[in-house]
C-alpha cells in the first residue's frame, strides 16, 4: 500500500488527517486539489509531498510555470517540492514542441519514475542505516519519517524497520510531536501495523527518558539539509539533538541524498514555515486554550551539523561536514 | 479569588479541569472528595494540594491516621501534602484529649492559617524573585506555578507578576505542558486575566526559541526539592534546564521554603508519579492515538542542582548547593 499512487488519471493519496482512526483515500485531479492536500497536510512528509508535486505538474502541464509557482508556494521548508518541480520543468524543456497530451504523457512517466525511485531509495537508506543499530537498542524518533512520509517504506523509520526485519530487537520511543501529533497519530499507527515494539511519549518526556538511560540512539528524517550539514526537520528535532549531546547519545538524520540542498549554504538560509495558530490552540474539535491569545507555530527547526553524527542516505552514511566533498567527488 | 477556600463548613475549590473554558467551583465536604479532587487534578499545584490536604484532615479528624494515609497516597511526588498532613498531626497531638468538635475547630484554625500563610509566602517569593527580572526580559515557564497552583498569587508566576506590577516590561513564553496542558489551559488563562503579554508555545518549541535568542530567563515551580538542591517539577522541566544550560540562559526555581525536603538526600530518592495512559492517548474527548498502544506518563522529572542558578523562596534566593548550610544557619 502506497501513501501516494497514480490511479486511472488521478492521484490517490492516504488522507493522513484521518489517521489513526480511519484509513481513507482521497483522489486528486487538479493542481488546486494537490496544493490544498499539501497545505492541509492530507499528504505530508518531505519525500511524499515531492512526489505529490511531480504529479501536480502533470495536471498543470498546460501552464507549467504557474503550476510550478503554486506548488512551490504550498510549503516552503522541504526541498523536495522544489527538487521535483525543477525535475519536471527540465523534462518539459526537453519535450519542447510536443502536443499537450504528449507532454502530459512524458511528465507522467517522469512522475511515476520519481515515485518508484523513492521506494527504492528508502530501502537502500534502510539497509545503509540498519548497520548502526545493534540488537536491544532503544531508539527515539520525532514526527513521522515512515512509509506515510514517503511513497512507501520510510526514511528514519525505514532504518528501524530494516533492523527489525533483520531480526534485531529494537524498541522505539516515538515523540508525539505537537502540534500536529504525527508521532502519536502516524508513527504509532505504522509501528503498530509493523509489530515493532514501542512506547509513545510526549515531547517533554524526551529528556527524562535520556536521563534514565533509556534511549540509545536517535534517528530522525529531514526536510532540507544545507550543504554545510545543518538539517531542517520537524519542530523539536533541534531540542532532541541538544538533549542527545548532553547525554552522549548519537543523533542521526536519515533522508534521500536529494534532500541535500547544495544551493543552501547553511541552516540560517532555510525558510521556516509558520503555520496557523489553530494547530496549537485546538486539538481535533477541542479548543484547549483561552480564546484570542498569541501563539507561535514554527513547523520546523534547524539542527546544526555539529550535533549530527551522520546523515544516512541511499548512497551511504556521511558526516555532515563532508557533504560538499562528497558532491565534488561523485559529480 | 482564591483557588481554595473554606466556605460554611466546606472546602470550595476552582475546578481546574474546566478551565480555561469555564470558571466553576466545587464544594468538598469529605476526605474521599478531597482525595478524588486531588487525584483527578480538579485541584493541582504543589502548594494548593498541600492546603487541600490540611482541610481534608479537618473532615477526617475522627480517624486522623487513616485520613493521613489516604491523603499521602493521593499524589506521591509533591512534598506539600506530606508537610501539611504532618503539621496537622502535630496539632492533633498537641490537642490530645479534646472532644471531636473541639479538635476539628483546632485543626480548622491551623488549616486556615496554612492557607493564609501560603498567600503571604507567595507575595514574598514574588518580591524576592522580581529582583532578578530586568525590563524587557522574555521569560519561559513550564506547567502552571501561578495563583491556580497555590491558594493565590503563585510562585514562579508570582515572581513574573510582581515584576509586571513593578512596571518591568516582561514577555512570557508558557510551554503548553503535555499531557495535561497546564501551560496552555491554566497559565495562559492567568496571564490573559493579568494582562501580562505572552506567546504560548508547544513543549517542543522551547529549543527553537532559545536558539533564536528569544528567551532570557527560565522560572519554574517545584514539587519537592531534595536537600542537595535537586528539584522535582512537572515533566519537561529537566529538558528545559538542559536546553537553558546549552544556551547560557539562567534557570531558576521558585517555591516556598517548605518545598525543601531535608529528609530527601537527592533527587534520586524522589518518587515520580506515573499517571494514567489516557492522559496521553486522549485530549478532552478526542482519542489521538491508535487504541491499545503502550504509553509512558511520568508526571514529573528531577532537575539536578547543578543546572539551577537559584531557588527563590520567601526567605531569599539560595544557591541549591547551599540549602543544608542555610537550614543549619537558620535553625
Amino acid at each position: 500500500m502506497r501513501t501516494i499512487q497514480w490511479k486511472k488519471g488521478k492521484v490517490r493519496i492516504i488522507d493522513q488527517t484521518k489517521l489513526p482512526h480511519k484509513l481513507t483515500f482521497v483522489d486528486l485531479q487538479t493542481v488546486d486539489q494537490v496544493v490544498a492536500a499539501i497545505k492541509s497536510m492530507k499528504i505530508r512528509g518531505a519525500p511524499a509531498i515531492g512526489v505529490a508535486a511531480a504529479f501536480g505538474c502533470v495536471f498543470g502541464a498546460s501552464n507549467l510555470k504557474k503550476t510550478a509557482r503554486q506548488l512551490l508556494n504550498s510549503r516552503p521548508t522541504a526541498v523536495n517540492i522544489k527538487w521535483a518541480v525543477e525535475q519536471m520543468l527540465r523534462i518539459a524543456r526537453a519535450g519542447k514542441g510536443l502536443s499537450l497530451p504528449e507532454l502530459k504523457k512524458l511528465l507522467l512517466k517522469e512522475a511515476l519514475k520519481i515515485a518508484d525511485e523513492d521506494v527504492e531509495t528508502n530501502k537502500r537508506i534502510g539497509r545503509n542505516g540498519a548497520r548502526i543499530i545493534r540488537t536491544g537498542m532503544r531508539i527515539l524518533t520525532v514526527c513521522n519519517a515512515g512509509a506515510l512520509a514517503t511513497v512507501d517504506y520510510g526514511t528514519a523509520l525505514g532504518v528501524i524497520r530494516t533492523a527489525h526485519e533483520q531480526g534485531r530487537k529494537v524498541h522505539v520511543y516515538p515523540a508525539e510531536t505537537r502540534p500536529r501529533l504525527q508521532g502519536a497519530r502516524l508513527t504509532a499507527w505504522e509501528l503498530k501495523r509493523l509489530k515493532i515494539p514501542f512506547t509513545l511519549i510526549t515531547d517533554n518526556m524526551i529528556g527524562y527518558f535520556m536521563q534514565k538511560g533509556k534511549i540509545d540512539l536517535i534517528i530522525v528524517g529531514a526536510d532540507r539539509i544545507a550543504r554545510n550539514g545543518d538539517a531542517a526537520n520537524k519542530i523539536g528535532t533541534y531540542a532532541a539533538a541538544i538533549l542527545a549531546r548532553a547525554h552522549g547519545i548519537p543523533f542521526y538524520v536519515a533522508a534521500p541524498f536529494s534532500t541535500i540542498d547544495f544551493n543552501t549554504r547553511s541552516g540560517k538560509q532555510i525558510v521556516i514555515e509558520e503555520r496557523s495558530p489553530e494547530e496549537v490552540t485546538r486539538i481535533g474539535k477541542e479548543q484547549i486554550t483561552p480564546k484570542g491569545i498569541k501563539v507561535a507555530n514554527p513547523a520546523f527547526d534547524v539542527t546544526p551539523a555539529k550535533y549530527i553524527k551522520g546523515i544516512i542516505t541511499e548512497k551511504g552514511i556521511f558526516k555532515p561536514e563532508k557533504l560538499l566533498q562528497i558532491r565534488e567527488h561523485r559529480s
